[in-house]
């Protein structure tokens, strides 16, 4: 079959189609996403993983146990846990310390024809969620997390740094609090397309620094992280979604002295992504640069790193 | 009135007594400690502070609107605040926008035979309470912040990183939580008033990384900021009580992926260590090194610095 390929060079390959093994589910892949995640595998950013790249998707089932579900169209959760850690007893498998994670660590992804996934990963997508909203599951996912750890309602100011991908999902979700949100980008065309949603935008060049209650950064840049920690209010929580290629200089005696938390932020419960679109019907449709067939992979790949580029998305069935 | 000066240098000076002005309440000073942020405003890390050191300190009203105070033993509330602004608003003046700090920021403090401070900063000392325990208040309050910041049980395995002044007081808090602690220092002398209590302590040089659900750092030590994270569970929580006098690289990276909370924790509240004192009569005075009388302050002030000492206590009256 044919599959996105890295072995320390990004490739289109033809590799052997897989078998499910145990409790797996084997799924015709219809559609992949292009994540920021998986140019920092090609970029070498993330060691060690070679394999089959993509944990963005959707496809219909194919082969299962539970044969009811040959046919459905469905996603998966991107950490396959092992169910008996005490992470995964305590419901967080995404941090199970014997996970694998899909076309990111010890399993191959999902940009090829067909993927095996355990059933226990699997979440039919409802007939309601289009496509076009339903390749956006996983980061959507990511997005929503924060409302998990943290408590974000109308009473609070909230500041989001950066304007790609991740970004534009996180502003529709705290959009949804009612919180007073400003987002600040570098790039117009993609902040234009949260002000057509009445979403505050600010261009980073003008943005003059001001105090938040929540301050979420997601841009990756090292000098949004040092912005963003001179915007939280004293006991205020500054939230990370981003990883950040290097390291850079730090004082925290910022932190201690403001009383200010730090928050990492990542993978969120799938549940959650499916019900946010089923409420909100986000039309993420407008989030979608281009689709590209499987075959022009690399094309695909270099296209979605261009700086103007949103969500590229391989059509393969 | 003697008093313990900085002007760029330490010196023992004779300066006008202070007069009380709006509803201030003046205290003969009895006794002072000297804490590690004494010796960060000598070394030039505090910047712009001109003045009466000292905000660790116990006396007697000499002067008051309210009559029925004069006479009393009190201690005071280092952060003097606006009472008006966001911060005021929500119960917590020590983050007020427009708070000066008792020999700290913009106030003199109380290494001097007599101190005026807003009579609301003032607490009254329950007689049951010895000076060798009440002058340990501020700090207290500071260790006990932590709970207030976050939940910590029988259920949580906590690292304690440092030995000092301030890692003792948090080791004495933490172990009234039925947590399962262990304390990470430097000096067998200290550890060693910590093993008395049943405290389980490992010496630095044999400690082995190994997981935490919460780790708080309180040496200073940039080396253990980075040795404290790489200790904190996925989901778990890092508490920072230490300053540090300069910044280090950090890469926030495993923040992110572990979804770890970074928590600054600076003052706490007077009420909470009064309570403690009085629930848990602790016998702080085995962490006292030395007392020397205040004319004998630079002497104190060497003394202190040594990395052996404890507490040291300047006797004003």
């Amino acid at each position: 079959m044919k599959a996105v390929f890295f072995d320390g060079a990004l490739k289109l390959s033809d590799v052997e189609r897989p078998e499910r093994a145990g409790h797996e589910v084997l799924i015709r892949v219809s559609h992949a996403g292009i994540c920021n995640t998986d140019h920092e595998i090609i970029r070498g950013y993330v060691p060690g993983f070679n394999g089959i790249l993509g944990h963005e998707f959707l496809g219909h089932v194919e082969e299962a146990d539970d044969r009811s579900l040959i046919g459905r169209r469905v996603t998966a959760e991107i950490n396959i846990s092992c169910g008996k850690c005490e992470f995964c007893k305590k419901g967080l498998g995404r941090h199970c310390i014997n996970r694998s994670v899909l076309g990111i660590i010890n399993k191959n992804g999902a940009m090829a024809e067909y993927v095996a996934i355990p059933q226990e990963n699997v979440f039919e997508i409802p007939s309601s969620i289009p496509d076009t909203d339903a390749i956006f599951i996983e980061p959507l996912a990511a997005a929503l997390e924060i409302l998990d750890q943290v408590v974000i309602g109308k009473e609070h100011s909230v500041l989001l740094i950066g304007d790609g991908k991740l970004a534009l999902l996180i502003a529709r979700v705290m959009s949804t609090t009612g919180c007073s949100l400003t987002v600040v980008g570098k790039h117009p065309e993609k902040l234009g397309l949260l002000e057509d949603l009445g979403i505050k935008t600010v261009p980073a060049g003008t943005f003059k620094q001001s105090p938040f209650d929540i301050v979420i950064e997601a841009s990756g840049n090292p000098s949004a992280f040092a912005l963003g920690l001179e915007c939280v209010k004293p006991r205020g929580t500054f939230v990370l979604k981003s990883t950040y290629a290097g390291g850079f200089v730090f004082n925290p005696s910022a932190v201690v002295v403001n009383e200010i938390t730090l928050m990492g932020s990542r993978c969120g419960r799938f549940e959650a992504a499916i019900k946010f679109l089923q409420m909100h019907k986000p039309g993420l449709e407008t989030m979608i640069s281009r689709e590209f067939p499987i075959d022009d992979a690399l094309e695909a790949f270099a296209y979605s790193a261009r700086p103007d580029s949103l969500k590229v998305v391989l059509r393969i069935a």
